[in-house]
């Protein structure tokens, strides 16, 4: 199977099982589920859940045994979206050429749709019916694994410096923690808990950390490049935005050429990092490759 | 010991736990460490952890085996006050006499802030090194029990449906919905988690899930009949603003006096259902006269 097959496959099977943890229309009260349903389904292409699964399967695990894990963090990744957008923190109107979720629900459903995202990734986590052949340990430290990465030590942490620095006179430091904070830390425990979940060995998981810690940060490259070069259609926002909002960026800190270059760099790292696990690790390499290529 | 010395210590026990668990005003980025402390000690009376750790005990539990869940419940009640008091939900300027997170760190920070302690608590429940005697599988029940609880099918349906009944004609089963959603279900889980975590019996379970059910609605129609009494420094929020909000309550749907009639018979009710442990549900039942008495 080559990549662009195997990427849609997963992103069928984690849509599918998305769609059948959120109840439908008709559940009371109903404005908070179709507000949490048009955010999650809102055309994202499911990197973090498709690294948990294809870093599971690098060793040797299997997709469904993480698919609840791969769901969870979709969830966390969209609740962090619907609460950037919000018109206290970046103000914007529209993700992915559609209205945000507080422009078609209300800031008032859009802040408890974010909260109720959040919330529902640790049930589903926490809910062992779902994984009954994976060790309740291993389960705990996956749970824990991700809530440290996405919580004020990590995502939340990055986007509060995010949002101190904008306007502000850019710093390399700054721009590091914001990256590896905001962005890095949740790619990187998808990744972790695919393997931690499927029972890997501790070198494994350190191959895999490399691993995730280089294409989480060249994917943050990309994005800002992305962001200059304004291929409004492949990021899924207006291009130029962060310029407008003076946000930090490498292109602004390092230049155009020089960032492309550090993504490049980023990028073979990451795929060094794979060796030890052969040809097992095609899916991950391909990944990186998509990363550099624009694809995700 | 009375009941008065307990709680008190069960308070300083919990204001221990958390103030260790959230790094202090040095840790970058200061600001949203400063605002979840803000509002975790803005001088609430710990009665979700206190019930979480009296119901362990009840079942024969220890107190220390189930702390990091009794801080968690705090930080989730915590992190709903905040998001509950921001300008697009219920735009309160002031809590506990204190001006609400938002006025002092602004919207951004208390956002986000409440992010951070829901996803804290999370971080806390997941976490075995902290709960090194308890089997995995009882925590993993326990952290299920309690997303359920807080999630979109508990807390955050009752507050979307409280926000959208809000100034509009009064009818009972929304306004039981309301209540058994919003406050009930948290006090419900963290009675429930205290006794799940202790290794409880199925009949202990039951009887406890029947007495918290019974307090926790006890406890909403109190709040409702303080708000109209205007005991303000009692309950910490301005007295009245039910009415002025035009909030859906039982003195509006019942009157006043049928209203502590209702509490009454709730409250004789949850003591009756802790039959089953005789003396050692001592402090739950004190717990239960502390409602009525209005100081909770």
């Amino acid at each position: 199977m080559n990549i662009k097959e195997y990427l849609n496959e997963m992103k069928a099977l984690v849509d599918n099982a998305l769609d059948r943890h959120i109840p439908s229309n008709n559940t009371y009260p109903p404005d908070i589920y179709n507000s949490m349903r048009y955010s999650l389904f809102a055309g994202g292409k499911r990197l973090r859940p498709i690294l948990v699964i294809a870093s599971a399967e690098t060793v040797g695990g299997k997709r469904e045994a993480v698919l609840p894990f791969a769901c969870a963090i979709e969830m966390i990744h969209t609740y962090t979206l619907i609460h950037d957008d919000l018109p206290a923190i970046d103000n914007d109107d529209f993700r992915r050429g559609k209205p945000t979720n507080h422009k078609e629900f209300g800031e008032a459903i859009a802040i408890l749709a974010g909260d109720a995202l959040l919330t529902m990734a640790f049930q589903i986590m926490s809910d062992t019916r779902l994984m009954p052949h994976t060790n309740p340990s291993v389960i705990l430290r996956a749970i824990n694994e991700i809530a440290n990465a996405v919580g004020v030590f990590g995502t939340i942490g990055g986007q509060v410096v995010d949002i101190q620095s904008t306007g502000k006179n850019l710093d390399i430091p700054t721009l590091e923690y914001i990256h590896t904070h905001k962005t890095g830390e949740m790619i990187l425990s998808a990744v972790r808990a695919g393997a931690i979940l499927s029972g890997c060995e501790d070198d494994e998981l350190n191959a895999l950390t490399r691993y995730a810690e280089n294409i989480g940060l060249a994917f943050q490259v990309m994005d800002d490049i992305l962001d200059v070069e304004g291929e409004s259609e492949v990021m899924g926002k207006t291009a130029g935005s962060d310029e407008r909002m003076k946000k930090i960026t490498y292109p602004a800190v390092f230049g155009l050429a020089e960032s492309k270059k550090i993504a490049g760099r980023l990028i073979d790292s990451s795929i060094k990092s794979l060796e030890m696990f052969g040809d097992r690790a095609e899916v991950l390499k391909d990944i990186s490759e998509y990363i550099i290529a624009r694809k995700f």
